[in-house]
């Protein structure tokens, strides 16, 4: 099953990007009259037929469509300060792509030892893993943001922080509810600080835990991820 | 905390190897006096002090011992069919130690794009993810084995296969009973042959499903560490 991205779907005569076009005639070396499928990354999932393998702008045809495709019961907001080597940052989106992650915001923390991240970048990263994981929904990246603005959003459903000290955690398993919206916070390289975690507290956000290992930050991310999803399987 | 790893612990007074005393004294520039931790990488956790930083050769004395530092109350074995990309099999590793795995074997499978892997670098990966997170327990790297050659192993505990067709699996969360030893068998990129999976039932593995996530094979075998884990926490 070969699945593209294509932002706009209405048409049921639908011309690919150019690299999309590109990727199909070329390197795959698709033909008129071959099966492909597409997405627009918002959940639908069209089977569809090449009409004209141009090579730059390849043709389809809208077969079947599907909405709502492998829609999960949850809604996942990952909200992580940025590492400081991006390369964990963008293995942890792919994965979390795999696994299911709705929303992603880079958060910009007090201890924070990156506070810029190329957006653009996260974005190609979640449209290639959605099409590898044959997915119909791409996450919303968020451009970065500080912690105390993000703060001030009003987000829905349950709000948790797994920050690294302290006593007054639980486990995200013993708190984490199924079929809810949940938004969780990711500290930075240094956790977050005393203050943020006042803040976060003051917000609605509850003090979670991971398990008991020490986790760097782009796994503490994934890990909330996999918890989250496991408890709506 | 500064940890090193050192396999014989056996003395009150050690000596780093080269590697770890270059690090000790010309990266971290600790000096004689300084307070360090040393690990055997199979339980024990010492506190100790520099005697003599020595850049090749830095002298410590042993001051206090724990043993079994945070044993973990399961004990888990990922058999994993090595993927094209090597890198990917090292995030996994690197992944898996912080979140606990005691055992990894890369497994050749019919299927396999990849018959061979450097286990030296898969070692060095683990002790340098084992110090990284803190941990005094190094998985055991075995040597890339046929899966068949694995199958006829008279492995302890329940035993599992994530394969990725039939209807025949049960979620995970469903059949994995809590402080057991575990072993799970994750294919390659082609997933396991029928034969290989007949092979295995044959053997006492039970087909396991991770979620409804399509994942990557370095996904799913981190997957498993994470659920594993959840389950046990």
């Amino acid at each position: 099953m070969h699945l593209f991205y294509i932002d706009n779907l209405d048409s049921d005569l639908v011309e690919l990007p150019k690299e999309e076009s590109v990727h199909c005639t070329r390197v795959l070396r698709l033909a008129a009259g071959e099966e492909i499928h597409l997405t627009d990354g918002c959940g639908q999932m069209c089977r569809a037929s090449i009409v004209n393998a141009y090579s730059k702008a390849c043709l389809v045809r809208i077969e079947e469509r599907q909405h709502e495709y492998q829609k999960r019961n949850y809604r996942m907001h990952v909200a992580v300060a940025p590492t400081k080597n991006t390369a964990r940052m963008e293995w942890f989106l792919e994965k979390a792509v795999e696994v299911g992650i709705d929303e992603l915001t880079p958060i910009i923390c007090q201890h924070s030892e990156r506070n810029f991240i190329k957006t653009e970048r996260l974005e190609k990263i979640a449209v290639s893993a959605m099409k590898q994981s044959l997915k119909a929904y791409k996450p919303i990246i968020n451009e970065p943001t500080k912690l105390s603005d993000f703060l001030k959003l009003n987000t829905a459903g349950q709000k948790f922080i797994a920050h690294c000290e302290g006593d007054e955690r639980n486990p995200l398993k013993d708190v984490c509810q199924a079929q809810m919206p949940t938004t969780i916070l990711i500290g930075p390289e240094g956790d977050f600080s005393k203050t943020e975690i006042e803040e976060a507290f003051a917000a609605g956000y509850k003090a979670i835990t991971l398990g008991t290992s020490r986790l760097r930050t782009e796994t503490a991310a994934l890990a909330s991820c996999f918890f989250v999803n496991f408890i709506n399987e």
